[in-house]
């Protein structure tokens, strides 16, 4: 399996994040991608290749115009504001509020455009969130041309991020783009299987009104785990997306047994809906030694899930999402990949 | 004029908040309501009487039960959970998240029940909020008993939280409860005059489908100030609400000379609408000197603000709000209370 990955991604370092009332060092950091890289080597999994540079544009396709367009311009923005550090909002439009008028000035444009103080800003940032995109379409032309598999390892990840909004760790939804793509480059079905530890939120919101891109998530109970504010099992799409959009919210302390009968029955439904294309949003999250997670998966537990997802016996496109145990996530996300491989 | 004034608001002390990418003490402070309060000693504008105690339910008439019961569970709940320090949330369901399922665990639930983390806890924080809102239906009762006016020295403030959120330094809307108090005592129409530099958008939101409370908001265009998502032109109402709303966003930099034009309008709305009885929302961090805020008022002229509002004949609830210059926020808002009296 050939990898995607750009060292572009190391200018988004640095940043902080609000947990429990203070302001710390951000658990998304760029040594998740290096281990993932170096094991990637290590493991022999196959060529590591850089990205293309591929036009924004694409990503227009899942996403609010204005909102692709808000990200770059945000650094640039909070320095002439006078500040440094880490660029994040303070206050955001929940319900009785207005999200409909756009306001002016730094702090409000990120609150409107965000769910949370979590996708921070540095100088690097932009350039990692497009090279990030960049990794994500050129691992789908891989697939489009034929390889069996491809692996885009995209930091920043994306699946929180919703059609105008960022937040926990997320700006570009990397893997909803990439089956945007799929759809326009000819492809009538599309299916993702998200097994972040997290309810791929932003995936969810995307797609929620359409039946060509059916999505799949497997999570943490949003009653008690974040996002805490969607992934609940009744969320069944709206519209001509009824029936393709599907949660399996697990609770805290879930292992392999649950878990698996979980992905057994996701997989059943991306068989049954037959599609030309999969997407899988890669999280090792749920790992038991994840600092912010409260899973149980082992790291035996991994390469089963890459030999689960291979029977599928459909092009899969393996988008890396999250994952903060740092000196495991290399072991485990390769162990899904090769896993996929000896499936 | 009699001032009703608690020293439990000392309770809520050392709260931090974001600001710019980073957690600092908090602008709102205990020594503002002191410098008030000898500011009233020293003008000797009356008795400073300490408030009765009242059913919390009288704030469920304008807040939603469980968010009300919510707010003295937070600390207990944050300390249960191995924190200390400042209790604030980090998420939020803003739009493409679901805000109809309340999901559990303090942090999660802070999120549900505020729109940013400027609305932090620590110990004393809950008697801090019960005896604010004690000394606005308090000063209520003063008014309902035939004092001309009565001057509520709530804090915290209360004027941004809205029927089921806190945030912005606010958690229960003391003039908005007070409000309905006067309705729930017999009064027909109730007028709300906010003339805080912020936009009172919790007072808005609680009563914008409602034709019995007139709610007059003198402000910064949340177009570029905060709280950024409510309080432009445009919103009159809603159904029997209709035309009951009334907003004057003004620009950065704002001198009496634009402000008092506004306050005259407005005041010409509230004697129009002829209410039984007034509520001010009343801020003075319109201040030149103000550390957060961008209007350029001078202390000359937080008198004629008092006499104006006099000149409506009506009585009147003044109830404290915002305003950060702290070293000058006893001679403004005090000077708002004297003009009133000689008015
Ligand atoms: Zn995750
Ligand atoms: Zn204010």
């Amino acid at each position: 399996m050939k990898t995607i990955y750009s060292p572009r991604h190391h200018g988004h370092a640095g940043n902080v994040e609000l947990v429990a009332g203070a302001v710390v060092p951000a658990f998304e950091m760029p040594s998740r991608a290096e281990y993932i890289r170096s094991r990637v080597e290590a493991v022999k999994l196959g060529p590591i290749l850089a990205p293309n540079e591929h036009d924004i544009a694409i990503a227009k396709r899942v996403h609010r115009a204005d909102f692709i367009d808000f990200l770059p311009t945000v650094w640039p923005l909070w320095v002439e504001s006078g500040r440094d550090g880490t660029a994040m909002p303070y206050t955001w439009p929940t319900r009785g509020l207005r999200g409909d008028v756009r306001p002016q000035g730094i702090d409000a444009q990120l609150g409107y455009y965000s769910f949370d103080a979590g996708a921070t800003f540095v100088a690097g940032t932009w350039d990692a969130i497009k090279s990030s995109h960049d990794v994500a379409i050129t691992a789908a032309g891989l697939v489009k041309a034929g390889e069996r598999a491809a692996f885009a390892l995209c930091r920043p990840p994306g699946h929180h991020a919703g059609a105008a909004f960022a937040g926990g760790y997320c700006f570009i939804n990397n893997a909803a783009s990439a089956a945007q793509w799929f759809v326009d480059q000819g492809a009538k079905r599309v299916a993702i299987l998200d097994v972040d530890y997290h309810h791929g939120n932003g995936t969810q919101e995307i797609f929620y009104r359409r039946g060509d891109v059916l999505v799949v998530n497997l999570h943490g109970d949003p009653m008690v785990e974040y996002p805490f504010f969607l992934g609940h099992a009744d969320e069944r799409g709206e519209g001509p997306g009824e029936g393709f959009n599907v949660n399996y919210p697990m609770p805290w302390g879930t292992t392999w047994e649950t878990w698996s009968a979980a992905l057994e029955e996701g997989c059943r439904r991306v068989a049954d809906y037959a599609p030309d294309v999969l997407v899988v949003s890669l999280g090792v999250d749920t790992f038991e030694k994840d600092p912010i997670s409260k899973f149980r998966l082992k790291t035996e537990d991994y390469p089963k899930i890459g030999r689960r997802i291979a029977q599928l016996g459909l092009p899969t496109l393996i988008v890396m999402e999250g994952g903060y145990a740092v000196e495991e996530i290399g072991v485990n996300a390769v162990g899904v990949l090769t896993g996929f491989e000896e499936g």
